[in-house]
């Protein structure tokens, strides 16, 4: 198919009237497909369900060194837990702290303690620093900004490369500017689009010599294990890098276990330096007795170890990956070669990025509604939901049936064509 | 026996001789006895074993409405776990929040979230309100306590009686000083003393016509259904009191099932009036996707009903009674009109306080300690660890063994005595 910015304004209405047809006759099926979503399917949770399965009134409910999972204690998670979790994310079981269900706590609180309390650091709590900020490679995730704006934390967008977020710039404001605190980053299979950070990208990150001694690397390896291709990307270990920098201080990592079992009842786990680690108990300490240990006894059992996990992760791939490869064989049939969309195609994760025209995202979004295909609000992927091109659609092809997916797939692809003649008419005409 | 006071100073010394001996004769059996914490005992954790068996691989992990509680959402709880505790609490539905496994989280989030972003009220985050103050009805919770003093609110000791605070000093202080935002409250079966605040004192509670709009009263009744008697106490219901005088924003209240169902495996809830709550959800919708639904369902199906969770509590009794007996009942025997020692004897709760002669209760602990029992350190009890008076022990029957349990009562008693002895013999010299 031809380059649609190539043809002529003629060629153009006609299209135009043509889509608008076949638009028109998809409103009428009234139809109501969400394709917003980064939640696994109802597949997916049933590959977990022998979880239910490996505690019963039979187990005694003890850790290996014999403490009661029932009972208080163990702040920082069950010791077996511990080991997994260091075995998966390539730390030591003493950098792991084992939470409750959910990382995005784990993120919140560790930035409100900052905010509160200060870094083990010795710095003034951020509270009491005056404006500070923090950089978002963009597109990235809306929760994260959410998370950043709640605290009045002022965002500065990164754009992000095929590498991960453009290094000379953050090694720029991060070296110049003490009130640049942190960096939110998805270093594998980024949400929303599947980048994986170059070896570089990660070791100049532990190479960051920050003006602000209490700089922080928020790493969210949220898909550590996600992978969705026979040639899955590997991510450098962040921890590694920093030690043998002496920076390992900088950075928090957390992960979790929400989409490897249950997305709502998973594990969450941080893990940093011992002395981060202690910094963090000490408020921890405070905040509660421990977390729920017969769920982390729960995962130790079913999984058994890091590479049950990884083994576990292959059924999950298995219901995926044709889920994303429909919606990308859809776009290449549909759009390829116009020139008025591209995408991404991650070896990885729960999303990938579709690029419209420089200013149709939210019109894309806007008729894909009207014919009943819910997308991810166009710029939520960006600090303050403004996407600045108005160009980004994460698309999360995780939830919906195949078949509802290829009917949200070709409206989809019918909505992006539509905002495109739109826009190029527009031009022809200013 | 006679008042130990009343006792000449050559018989004291004669008595102080005979304690030492038995004294050295524990010391010399080398016992690690205690009696420190409020754990339940394993015994009672295995009541709930049954909630093991509840949810198989074979369930549906649905709400009667048909949410998956295994995937994200719901993030106030599922509604019939909702439903539940606003039963158990006597709240309405929407007035209930389900969290995690600790209620001691959601109360240190709740001062966290006052902190940084103010209360629904629309007064100045209290970060941002110069010195604050919290009321502390004393003896009390040391978590309370630690978690004031981690944010830095200066406490104000507030006498038991045997009805609750005295409540014309906490009129006085909430009316007269906009600098006191709240207090803490164990209502039934006070920690340690095991009072039940009386209808007037909840009634009073209700009617304070605080000097600050953003005052809260964090109101913990995590002994709501822990009855130890066949004549339990019963609490007034304060939301019930505050929405006939329209003070129903003043209140927070907390509750768990840590020691109903598992201690580090339970269920824990805020209850609070609508405006309250959807405040309290801008925030937590920032923090979290929603806490672990599938445990929230585990206890609705093995509880069944509110009705059902007190009937659980009549096999914690059945296990905690005998144990609270043995100890009061040695204290009577061994200490019962020697008038060095009162002690309380609640009809419910985890503890009661044991009250030895002031500038003892120290000197008992450290005895008993030295002899192989460990007890609640003395002054645990009050803000900054500072009994006083010197006089209060916290005394925590619940996880030893009836067998321990009977030897470090005796060893308490008999470092009660000493402890009393050497006082008296001081004073007598002085």
């Amino acid at each position: 198919m031809a380059l649609m910015s190539s043809v002529s304004a003629g060629q153009l209405a006609e299209q135009k009237k043509e889509l608008d047809a076949q638009y028109r006759a998809v409103q009428a099926q009234g139809l109501k497909l969400d394709m917003s979503r980064g939640k696994p399917s109802a597949e997916q949770l049933d590959l977990s369900m022998g979880m239910m399965d490996c505690l019963t009134s039979k187990d005694l409910l003890q850790t290996a060194a014999g403490e009661d999972a029932r009972n208080y204690g163990l702040l920082e998670g069950i010791p077996e837990a511990r080991q997994l979790f260091a075995d998966l994310l390539g730390l030591k079981p003493s950098e792991i702290f084992v939470g409750g269900n959910s990382s995005l706590n784990l993120m919140y609180d560790t930035v409100a303690r900052a905010m509160q309390f200060g870094t083990c650091q010795g710095e003034a709590p951020w509270n009491r620093q005056g404006k500070l900020k923090f950089l978002c490679p963009v597109p990235g995730y809306d929760r994260h900004f959410a998370v950043t704006e709640t605290f009045g934390i002022e965002m500065i967008n990164i754009p992000m490369t095929e590498n991960g977020p453009d290094m000379d710039m953050v090694e720029k404001l991060v070296s110049s500017d003490p009130s640049v605190k942190g960096i939110w980053c998805v270093p594998k299979y980024s949400n929303p689009d599947g980048i994986t950070y170059s070896d570089e990208t990660v070791r100049r990150f532990a190479a960051l010599k920050p003006a602000a001694r209490d700089f922080r690397i928020f790493w969210d390896n949220a898909y550590c294990i996600h992978d969705l291709t026979d040639t899955p990307d590997t991510l450098l270990n962040i921890m590694d890098e920093c030690k043998k920098l002496g920076s390992e201080d900088m950075v928090y990592i957390f992960a979790s276990t929400s989409k490897i079992s249950f997305s709502g009842a998973g594990v969450a786990v941080m893990g940093m330096s011992e002395k981060n680690l202690a910094w963090a108990k000490k408020f921890l300490s405070m905040q509660t007795i421990g977390f729920d240990k017969i769920n982390q006894l729960r995962h130790v059992r079913f999984f058994g170890s890091a590479e049950g996990m990884k083994a576990h992760m292959a059924k999950h791939k298995a219901l995926i990956q044709p889920r994303f490869e429909l919606v990308l064989n859809m776009l290449e049939k549909e759009l390829g070669g116009l020139g008025i969309a591209s995408w991404t195609r991650p070896n990885g994760g729960y999303f990938f990025s579709l690029n419209v025209l420089p200013g149709c995202a939210k019109r894309v979004v806007s008729l894909c509604k009207e014919a009943g295909v819910t997308l991810t609000g166009a710029g939520a992927s960006f600090p303050y939901g403004v996407d600045p091109e108005d160009t980004n659609i994460r698309i999360a092809p995780t939830y919906p049936s195949m078949e509802d997916l290829e009917k949200a797939a070709e409206i989809l692809c019918l909505c992006v064509k539509l905002a495109a003649v739109e826009k190029l008419l527009q031009e022809q005409a200013a």
